[in-house]
């Protein structure tokens, strides 16, 4: 592994952690592909939620204590919005509008996600390339006992009370790669892949499900780790370990490896579930997961480097593409 | 006059401070018409100056410093706008922005303006009709020696600097008076019309400009009452008495009488102005017209209420429709 360039495959609030810890290892080294199967029309407003997280948790502009939207955050806009009759199970922030507003419009224009999350980083002082997964709609729909749910719908207005049946990313199958995209798997010295420990069913998945997305995660020589989200059985934040359950799935890190099969050479799990290691089908480093301070995001994000240095190096590469390389 | 319904024609602040006293006074027996022709789109949002103005000071939410907005405004949308790169050269507050938010999301469903507002003024408490003058669109261009520029670019952008050389409402020909306008003329018991001090060629004359306005004014038997802008030869606010002289018109209150001749039956001028009341062409009231107080503006209001009283009584009643009737 001679190059240094990373890509980490990233959703919201705990992807974001490590992808922060990456950025400041790698800085412009790093490019992180963000889901946009949350993204919904909301009050007029095209609103990005994940790609969002990532932008303002680079750029230290994020509220550490509610995990989303902006520090120093007012809320004048949504009490305004209830006087005059608008819907407010969303909150939007009056900082975080801006860039609802200041999307849309340019959306509107004509002008691409990429093009504006491009400009938008680096306004915001991100060295650090934040790509959506793609330019075209791909909508996550939650199947659940309450009948189909957009995923806002689901995880905000239901707050994931509903029982999950099946989730599916509507448009993925006809959703492109972005050239900005393809060009950062295609260009020289990618030394690892890393997808984040966001929740996989909702956050990686969508990705996942964009067909150039998994064609160019199969076709990189770069290894691909994966970070679970799980510790101890639990999920630090959010509905994993529910949804999990209710998909018949034991909240394991077995569990999450099988997921990424495909796809990985090797998962990232936390000390406390060490004894896990044994049972897992691909490699497995076992370090802090756990992310509170900039500090631990730093040193997992230098764990997992380490690793996939350690992995490119290994003669035991299991996945399909290393067999016909 | 045994009716006690009266209609406002108004645009902005100055406007809307009399709109507030006569409010006081008349509660849901208050029609106020509120010019639209500074309207405009930006950033994405259908912005209606006057008309929020207007619902602001009926409902005591407008700032009474600065005159226009919301009071307890605050300004964390623009930062951050700027911070991303938006255009910022129109102010718009937090508390503000939820009501261009929702009336855009209406009127791109569909939904009237005259309605939309109709539904805020209920929520903000107001039991006067508010309407707006068209539910079609009118745009103020106002010719200048820098180019003809629309209404919100001549006043905010560039500030009143340029030389205004002609003032057009496009669209006004084809603006059809919505239901509810045409209604608050024909029905029982209309006692007066009173045009508030707003300025006459930016913000009166795009209402008058629509045709059927200027037809219900021609056939109403109610008094029409106008409240000179002008004060000692000068404007309280705004660029009234500037863009008079560019228009080589002499600030005085009998221009404006001049100008509203057509329309009017009496107009108000100021105390310190009595010295013109002799050369008006028209019937006129002397009394304190400036509005620094609600006090002011109720006294006001009952002044040009009473003064409307006595022209109904009146034998000389000069206008055409008059001898026709």
């Amino acid at each position: 592994m001679t190059g240094k360039r990373v890509i980490a495959l990233c959703g919201g609030i705990g992807g974001a952690k490590l992808a922060r810890g990456l950025y400041e290892l790698l800085g412009l080294d790093l490019t992180v592909i963000v889901n946009t199967g949350d993204d919904f029309e909301h009050l007029g407003l095209m609103i990005s939620p994940d790609v969002d997280t990532v932008l303002y948790t680079l750029a230290d502009l994020n509220d550490p204590e509610r995990g989303w939207g902006r520090a120093g955050e007012t809320w004048n806009f949504m009490a305004s919005l209830a006087q005059v009759g608008g819907e407010t199970w969303f909150q939007l922030g009056d900082r975080d509008l801006a860039l609802h507003v200041e999307r849309t419009r340019r959306l509107q224009e004509g002008q691409s996600l990429t093009r504006i999350v491009h400009d938008v980083a680096r306004r915001f002082g991100i060295s650090a390339e934040v790509l959506p997964m793609s330019d075209d709609p791909v909508r996550t729909i939650v199947a659940t006992d309450a009948g189909p749910l957009p995923f806002q719908r689901y995880f905000v207005r239901s707050r994931c009370v509903p029982v999950v049946r099946a989730i599916t990313f509507e448009g993925a199958d006809a959703a492109r790669a972005s050239p900005e995209l393809r060009a950062a798997f295609k260009q020289p010295g990618l030394a690892a892949i890393v997808i984040c420990p966001s929740n996989p069913y909702l956050s990686v998945d969508p990705i996942l499900a964009v067909p150039e997305m998994r064609e160019l995660l199969q076709e990189t020589e770069a290894p691909v780790v994966a970070v679970s989200p799980i510790i101890g059985g639990a999920a630090v934040k959010g509905p994993t370990t529910k949804i999990m359950a209710e998909l018949n799935i034991q909240a394991t890190n077995a569990s999450i490896a099988r997921h990424y099969m495909e796809i990985i050479d090797g998962l990232v799990i936390d000390s406390g579930d060490g004894s896990e290691a044994a049972s897992l089908p691909v490699a497995s480093l076992t370090t802090a997961t756990l992310m509170n301070s900039l500090d631990d995001r730093v040193t997992l994000a230098r764990d997992v480097l380490d690793f996939a240095r350690e992995l490119a190096s290994s003669p035991q590469r299991v996945r399909p593409r290393y067999s016909a390389g």
